[in-house]
């Protein structure tokens, strides 16, 4: 490398997130990323139709006045407590930005979503990584080995294992816990309940939302966060001006004024998710109880790493994520009830092989 | 503030870029945020008729291929020399999480686009400004000034300016700077060269480029930049998986197809901006040399913020920056003929005030 690159070492030596795949092949069965299986609110289609493209000359609204208005009146908060995103990986980098150095590392379960280590790393802060416990559950010794962190990140539900937290325990976290809580509720529209009525109670929480799983517009990038105005103020000054564009804008908006699709399709899928997760357990799998688009799942008599690479071979893609806890398991987002039939198929004909 | 609420202190003590502003009144004439005077392609609308919603429910494709080889086709180079981002602020955010920190400070010439400055701020680095000369060339002395910078800022034409410094300053620059060189080439469809060439000499050299000036679109934010692979990896780290949506990337590379366009565009508003320029010269305003899509100008015998405070009361929006050099001076971003007509009538009622 040209020794005029002086890259900081932080970024050197890390190896980056991997992303789930996005394979080009349109046959396969892609159950690897946690997509939503059903196409995007109708509104969405007209938004876009009715989209004048001469308006794309200008820069959009750098803060998305509109939006965080639609936002706080739905959720029962105050504008001032809203901030908009580039998909909620973008609200991830502006909070580990805030909080985030070499003195003040980040916090949070293990397993879980594997980018706030890496987000951390960039930082060039340390991630205290606090194991779940066997069950999956919210280990009680958390604020205890978290300790001297500034932020702790909670998925919740949490992936890759779609288990959820009990309320009580989050709102414990936010009084225990020395630091900012973000809780991630990246899956929240698929679970029997949510953690937005804390933030009456915590001004150190910080809850993420994003359009990329109920809403069905991952492919659009829109997240967004709701918190104390004083948090919201410093995490103004650290995001890209104009981070949201202005497609992204009309289109969210169109969306959440389409919440009812939005449930429609979420109950569709926990109804697969429960049905799909039985049949499994009839042949004899782990089921962790999901309350997300996913399951995590563990066959019998052989690890996650077979069956993974079992479902391949048939076109069916799912996550799987090697390690001590997780490599017994594989993540299986939910599909279509077609798609769940066939690898229903593949499952049997793996048991058999 | 909450004590748990622990902030990094750099971020605390910023107050934070502010743009351009994004009035909402339609009847203003806007200009002062160097937003094209004219629609994007008409193939951009196109692209987003043809575009089928139901795809958003996959995430995009997280490095753009098709649209990094069909860049790299473009300007003569390999797609794993291209990175993609969510317009060129993205890309500056990335560069600087990737060279700077508290040891590593930046590096621009000053006046210059005052986003470098925040961003290093954010890294908790400092940022040398090496004074432009008096006629806003390019300073002699930047490299000895500059000396311990990890990576230099240099738009190219330069905002607020509209100077366009000679290609082989820059290429001097590359040669003896220390450092990475992020050469901005915002402006550049405005300009009579760019710096492209320079990237077969120097592995040390990045470019950026952005959508959001001659192609019309920015309210889309895309913006890609150019550099050695080696260079790129490492940015590629640091981004956001997903940072450019899946509509901007369809856009995006609509656009790309239709250079045409782009350059029949900024053809007129070259005409209009030395049209403009000669005007005003003859108004007694000292204009300097512009190669982008603004100028950069000085009324006679009063100061830029009267000029400007003056345009405002008439519904005419341009951009002040206060402070030594600058404050003498408006920028005017060039808008269509009828706007820059209204605006020097607008002007000779200012000099007879």
């Amino acid at each position: 490398m040209n020794p005029k690159l002086r890259f900081r070492p932080a970024v050197l030596k890390m190896t980056g997130y991997v992303p789930g795949e996005q394979p080009k092949l349109k046959k396969l069965i892609k159950l690897n990323t946690n997509e939503n299986a059903y196409p995007p609110s109708p509104k969405v289609a007209e938004a876009i139709r009715n989209f004048d493209c001469a308006n794309l000359r200008r820069y959009p609204d750098p803060v998305g006045q509109t939006l965080r208005e639609e936002i706080a009146k739905i959720y029962g908060v105050t504008p001032d407590m809203v901030i908009l995103a580039n998909g909620s990986d973008d609200l991830l980098t502006i909070v580990t930005r805030c909080f985030t150095d070499e003195n003040h590392p980040a916090a949070c379960v293990w397993p879980t979503y594997s980018l706030y280590p890496t987000l951390a790393e960039i930082q060039h802060a340390g991630c205290i990584k606090v194991p779940l416990n066997d069950d999956f559950s919210f280990p009680e010794d958390f604020e205890k080995k978290a300790e001297g962190a500034s932020i702790a990140f909670i998925a919740c539900p949490n992936a890759p294992t779609g288990f959820l937290y009990p309320k009580e325990r989050i709102d414990r976290l936010c009084r225990d816990f020395n630091g900012a809580v973000l809780l991630d509720e990246t899956y929240v529209d698929f679970a029997s309940g949510n953690c937005l009525d804390l933030l009456k109670k915590h001004t150190n929480l910080i809850i993420s939302r994003t359009f990329s799983k109920s809403r069905s517009l991952a492919g659009l990038r829109f997240g967004f966060a709701i918190a104390d105005p004083e948090i919201i103020e410093q995490m103004m000054k650290v995001k890209d001006s104009y981070n949201v564009s202005m497609l992204a804008q009309v289109i969210a908006l169109a969306s959440l004024r389409d919440s009812e699709y939005t449930r429609t399709i979420a109950e569709k899928l926990k109804t697969e998710r429960e049905k799909f997760s039985g049949e499994l357990r009839k042949l004899n799998f782990r089921v962790i109880p999901s309350e997300t688009n996913f399951v995590f799942v563990s066959p019998p008599r052989r690890n996650g790493e077979e069956y993974f690479r079992f479902l391949r071979t048939k076109g069916i893609i799912v996550r799987y994520f090697p390690g001590g806890m997780t490599g017994e398991f594989v993540r299986i987002t939910i599909g279509l009830p077609e798609e769940m039939n066939e690898l229903l198929e593949a499952t049997e004909e793996f048991l058999k092989g």
